[in-house]
C-alpha cells in the first residue's frame, strides 16, 4: 500500500485536517497519478458536513484531479509515466447494465463507485483528490490535451464541465438553437462557455445585475435579470433548451414559461428544500419538459475535454493552498468565488 | 343564420338547460354537421362551472362531435353532403405560426379556438357539440371510416382519443417498449387500447384492485395497484414511457422512479391543487423527463381515427340522453361511468 498525505473531515461538524490514507499499489490495469491540482465542488462541502445523509468517515472530498502519471500497470495501454491524467466523480461501475454498456457509467443500475465516499451498497470507503495521490484503473482516467499551464483551469472541467457539457449535447445545444442557462456559478460559467462554444445563442439569467458584464466575457450573447418581470417576458416561448445550474429552491415556472413548444429545462442541480411544484399547465401546453442530468460518462467527459482543449476553454479559478479548504468552504457558501477554487495541491507536500 | 336547439349553462351555478343558439350560415370553405351523438368531457363540466376561472357565459359545452354532413361550402373539397363526420376540440387557429404550419394547431402560438368557450383572447364565443347542429371550417373536420353501427363510440376520440394518442406516438410507444398508463378513466382506458394496439406491453396502474380485470380486458398486460408499494416496486427503473392521466394532485415520484434511464412521464390532466413537487433527485439520476402534452393536432387526429378504424377501437360508453346530462355530470364526479358517457343527440329533437 502506498502511504498518502491527505485532507480529510472525520465527522460532520470536524473541520477538514490533515490525514494519511493508504492507497492500493497498482494492479495490471491501474494508472498512478501524482495530484497536481485539485477543484473544489459543493458536493465536497455536502458529503464533508453528510449533508446527503450518507457519508462515510472519515472522508476525503475532491472529484476534480488533475495530475500526472507515475506509474502504470503492465495491461495499460493509453497512458504512459509523465502524461498528464484527469479523474472525475467516478473511478468504477458494474460494467454490464445497459447505461453502462452504452458508456453512459453515472447512470449504471449498480451504482457507479464515487471517487470518494465511494461504494454506497456496500464495499470500502474511497477518498478523493485532497490528497498527494491517486490510484484509478485505466477505463475511468481521461487524457489532458491542454498546454500544462492551462493544467490548474482544467481541473473544475471533470465535474462541472462534463455536468453542464453532457446536458448541452444531449438536448441539442447548437448553431440556430436559443440556449438559457440559469445561475452564474461554478457550473453555469460553464454552461455559458461551453453553449457558446456549441454555437448556440446563449442567455445567461442571474438575479445579480451586477453580473452582466462577466456573463458577455463568458460568452453570453445576452443576459437577462431574471427578477425583472419585463426582461422575462420579453423571452417568452423562445428558447429550445434551458440549463438549470441553480440548487437553491426557486419559481421553475418563470423558466419554463420561457421554453417554445417541446423545448426542455434540465436540472443539474438539486435544492435541499424542494422547488414549489410547477404548473402542470405550464408543460401541458407547449409540451415542454422538465428533465434531470448527473455529469456524464467516461467516453463524454473524454470529449469534452478534448472539445476544450480544442476551443481553448478551461474554468475562471481561484488558486488556494491546502490548508485555506474550510475558509474556501465559508466563501463558496456566499458565492464568493469567481467561479471556482482549484487547490494547489504541491501546497501539501 | 341557422337556429339551433342547444343545451347551455347560464351562470356557473345554474344546471345546463334548454337554449337557443345561431349557426352561421356555411361559408365556402364551411362544412355543416347535424350532430349524431357528442362525448361527454371533463372538460365540459370545468367550463360549465367555471372552474377554470375562464368561462364566457352562456356556455354549451361538448368537444367530442360526430355527425352527417348536410351541407358543404363551394370550396369544400373533401366532404360531401351525406358523409359522416367528426369535430374535436379545435374549430381554428392562427394557421401561420411555427406550430401551426407544422399540424400541431393545439400548441398555435396565438391560441386555437376552441369548439366551445371560443377565442379567449377577443372575439366572439363558440358554442359546442351540445346541440343539433355545427359549422366549422373544412380543415378542422376530420373524416370517420367507422362503421355507422360504432359512432357513439367513436365520439371520445375526438378528444380522449387524441390526448393519449399524440402522446403515445410522440414518445414511441410500440413493439419492445415497456408503457405505463395511470388511471382507469375516460382518458386511461383509451391510452391501455391505443398503447396495447400500438404495439407496447402495457402496465395499467390503478388504485382500485376492482379495475384489474376490466384493465385486461382493455388490453393491459398487467395490472399494478398503485397502493401496493411492494407491486410498485417489482416495476422499478424500467418504463420505457408513462402517460399520465390522472387529474388529481397525487405523488409523481411514485411513477417517476418506475422510469428507466432516459424515460418520461407526460402528464395529460392538470390538478385543481397542485402536486407535491417531484423530487428532483428522481430526475437527475437517471435523466428522466417529466412533460405534459395537449390533444393533438388536426393531421393526427386524422391519422388517430383512422389507426382506431383498422384496429376496431372505440370508447366504452354509456348513452345518456341530453336531459340528463347534470345527473351525468354528478356521477362523472364520482368516476361513476365506464368510461364515458356520451349523449344520444336525437334526444334534443
Amino acid at each position: 500500500m502506498i502511504k498518502t498525505k491527505a485532507y480529510a473531515a472525520q465527522t460532520a461538524r470536524s473541520p477538514l485536517a490533515p490525514y494519511e490514507v493508504l492507497r492500493r499499489e497498482p494492479g495490471p490495469d491501474d494508472v498512478q497519478i501524482d495530484i497536481l491540482f485539485c477543484g473544489v465542488c459543493h458536493s465536497d462541502l455536502h458529503t464533508a458536513r453528510n449533508e446527503w445523509k450518507n457519508t462515510l468517515y472519515p472522508t476525503v472530498p475532491g472529484h476534480e484531479i488533475v495530475g500526472r502519471v507515475v506509474a502504470v500497470g503492465k495491461d495499460v495501454k493509453n497512458f504512459s509515466v509523465g502524461d498528464f491524467a484527469g479523474v472525475g466523480c467516478m473511478v468504477d461501475s458494474c460494467g454490464h447494465c445497459p447505461s453502462c454498456a452504452e458508456g453512459e457509467e453515472q447512470y449504471c443500475d449498480n451504482g457507479f463507485t464515487g471517487t470518494y465516499n465511494g461504494p454506497v451498497f456496500g464495499g470500502e470507503n474511497t477518498y478523493g483528490g485532497y490528497s498527494q495521490s491517486v490510484v484509478v484503473k485505466e477505463s475511468f482516467v481521461l487524457k489532458i490535451q491542454h498546454d500544462e499551464k492551462d493544467l490548474a483551469s482544467v481541473a473544475p472541467l471533470l465535474c462541472a464541465g462534463i455536468t453542464t457539457y453532457s446536458p448541452l449535447r444531449h438536448w441539442g445545444a447548437g448553431p440556430g438553437k436559443k440556449v438559457g442557462i440559469v445561475g452564474l456559478g461554478g457550473l453555469g460559467h460553464m454552461g455559458v462557455r461551453l453553449a457558446h462554444a456549441m454555437g448556440a445563442h446563449v442567455v445567461l439569467f442571474t438575479t445579480s445585475p451586477g453580473k452582466v458584464e462577466d456573463g458577455k466575457r463568458l460568452g453570453a450573447d445576452e443576459v437577462c435579470i431574471s427578477r425583472d418581470d419585463a426582461q422575462m417576458a420579453s423571452h417568452a416561448n423562445s428558447f429550445d433548451f434551458i440549463l438549470n445550474t441553480v440548487a437553491a429552491s426557486h419559481n421553475l415556472d418563470a423558466f419554463l414559461n420561457l421554453l417554445k413548444r417541446d423545448g426542455t429545462m434540465t436540472l443539474v442541480g438539486a435544492p435541499a428544500e424542494p422547488h414549489p411544484s410547477p404548473e402542470v399547465f405550464n408543460l401541458i401546453f407547449k409540451r415542454r419538459q422538465l428533465a434531470g442530468s448527473l455529469i456524464g460518462g467516461i467516453r463524454e467527459t473524454q470529449e469534452m475535454l478534448d472539445f476544450c482543449a480544442q476551443h481553448g476553454i478551461g474554468s475562471d479559478i481561484e488558486m488556494i493552498p491546502m490548508d485555506y479548504i474550510n475558509t474556501a468552504y465559508e466563501r463558496m457558501l456566499k458565492s464568493d468565488v469567481k467561479y471556482r477554487f482549484v487547490i494547489d495541491m504541491a501546497t501539501l507536500k
